[in-house]
């Protein structure tokens, strides 16, 4: 049975609705056979990111838990090249 | 030395600037003597206690870290009295 390495499964929670990051999070753990899927979100992003957990866990995952929540600080850079600290989340569910 | 308990050192991140709320949390660990806080929030103001955590460590008290983090979904009642789920995030950070 293929078992995908852990850092491979990321989902990464950007503007999109809610909706297709659970999918994306749902079918790397039941069709791809992820046993933990890393939810990464930076911004204003990182509500949403926690919604997506929640939402995989207590609609659509009852076996799925929370591992580990780590925040961190990232620094990118804008479009005009000016450095930019922004938190970021990293949020692992594991079956 | 007045040691403050764990859980009444508590802030609420809500919608003003988040520098209100790293203030709050840099005063309760110095004026008051808190050793932990915990910074709550819920919807889409989570992105914003991560951001207060992450600024109370990275510019203001460097011998802060972050303990511990929980999600979870709260019920909450609207205005018309509507039940509405809303994941919210607890943000223990010790020194």
């Amino acid at each position: 049975m293929a078992e995908i390495k852990g850092n491979e499964n990321i989902v990464f929670v950007g503007k999109k609705g809610t909706m297709s990051y659970v999918l994306a999070v749902v079918t790397q753990m039941n069709q791809l056979g992820a046993s933990e899927v890393l939810i990464k979100a930076r911004g204003r992003a990182i509500s949403r990111a926690v919604d997506v957990a929640e939402i995989v866990k207590n609609k659509f995952m009852t076996n799925v838990k929370t591992d580990s929540i780590k925040i961190s600080t990232e620094e990118i850079s804008t479009d005009e090249g000016n450095p930019l600290k922004l938190s970021a989340i990293e949020i692992k569910i594991i079956k």
